[in-house]
């Protein structure tokens, strides 16, 4: 049980967080902190959180814990916001898409990777977002990756761990270079096949997209992702993602080969195991 | 109205065809045909078709119209089945997903195109398949794509494509190598991407499945299409797939160069296009 938290950036990851937090009793105060005042009320008033403050050294007064749910690009600017405010044992934790880039920054401003900072990413979202889609449930069965350092303090990584298992979800550590090559291969490079296409659509021929059918539908729904989550997401895991894009045109180039010499019976099985694979894999 | 017309192959997209026109009392008599007895049975108790024959002589037997809905894989083989026993005012039209190989057949099989053989292709289907799921309204408001040849006997075409405005299609004539080239990029690209990334996966990390999140779900869904269906439509419109499969790449290098050289702002734009286009294009 956490006796004060701070949450930066009370969206629909944060904001969720908090109520998890709340609605299992795991925290007496949860503060807001942000840079919008209207949402840190929204907040408020859903009762996600217990107070706000606009203030850094109001909100983080007494803290036990700061969770950093901000977007990735502005990771540096909030550590070096808190830094003066926290000492040694307040637990950091984060919830960015990529890890190796906040591990990076932390030791940039911090120095050394501080012991109690417990980077995490749970893979969980919704179309939606802001603080109004939050959802103390969200991370239900989801799956939430921590990537501790050597040197990490096992403690602090042991009570995000609970708090994430009491949100209902399946924690397990790995090293952020792990992290961020899983991601690249299985969010990553989708989301950028996505708006591959949506591009080569746009400059070939426009006008196709009124005969775009369900497949196509399905498809490019990730491409009506955000813009800005996006850019930063490329600039934070650049060399797993450009790895997985240059290794996935490898397989492209081999199955544009099957068509291109008529191989009947190759192009059947790796459609076949495509299939077998993802209906095995994702059931709906 | 037509006064009798034979369905070959009674599966989804025959019999949502046939479902159509007996709610809007287009047909006096509908026949099916087809190899599997059980599902013409099911036809018929469904109300879908009105009888069927497993011998196509008595199933051609007067009929003003033929209907081909088979997998494109077979189109020759039920050409030389009916040629003898239909003449020259018979309309014969198809359902096929590719439109330059049935021509090509038609071609080969009758010395020449036949002027009341009317290509089309209903831009419509389900996830689930067979007769059980048929349905009188499945292509209404979908569009359907014609494409005559200069020779082709403009009554016939006129027919054909108002039995598809009553069933609430919006039909529209094009070549048929203009249809293919659409198609290759707005419905076969698309499979082709999935099906790669599938098999980019399985042939690298397996294991990664259990880190899939919603994009990838929805980006994959597709992979899990028929295998033979997409080998013949590979098969039959390998130019035109293969083309924009090469197009795409590059735009996908492109987008890959960007990254590399952390082009930020021309990240941001090309997510930006790509999520505006995307929205204005599709709306869930």
């Amino acid at each position: 049980m956490i006796n004060k938290i701070c949450i930066i950036g009370v969206g629909l990851i944060g904001g969720s967080f908090a109520a998890g937090l709340k609605q299992s009793n795991q925290a007496k105060i949860i503060v807001g902190f942000g840079r919008n005042e209207n949402s840190l009320i929204k907040a408020q008033s859903l009762g996600v959180i217990d107070k706000y403050s606009l203030d850094i050294a109001t909100a983080l007064q007494g803290v036990d814990m700061v969770l950093i749910a901000t977007p990735v690009d502005s990771f540096g600017t909030i550590l070096k916001l808190i830094k003066p405010y926290i000492n040694d044992s307040v637990i950091i934790s984060d919830v960015g898409s990529t890890k190796g880039s906040v591990v990076s920054i932390a030791k940039q401003i911090f120095g050394r990777v501080p012991k109690r900072f417990i980077p995490a990413h749970p893979i969980a979202g919704k179309e939606k977002s802001g603080v109004e889609a939050s959802d103390g449930a969200l991370f239900n069965n989801k799956r939430v990756i921590l990537t501790p350092e050597n040197d990490t303090d096992t403690q602090a990584l042991e009570a995000v761990s609970e708090l994430w298992k009491i949100l209902g979800a399946q924690v397990e550590t790995m090293t952020h270079q792990q992290h961020d090559d899983l991601l690249a291969m299985t969010s990553h490079l989708p989301h950028m096949l996505a708006f591959g296409l949506m591009s080569y659509l746009i400059e070939n021929n426009p006008d196709a997209r009124d005969y775009a059918a369900g497949g196509f539908k399905d498809f490019s729904r990730i491409a009506s992702s955000d813009s800005i989550m996006w850019r930063d997401i490329c600039l934070n895991n650049s060399a797993d993602i450009v790895k997985h894009i240059k290794g996935y045109q490898e397989s492209l180039d081999k199955l544009s080969n099957l068509i291109e010499n008529n191989q009947s019976e190759a192009l059947e099985n790796l459609f076949a195991e495509a299939k077998s694979a993802r209906d095995e894999w994702i059931k709906d």
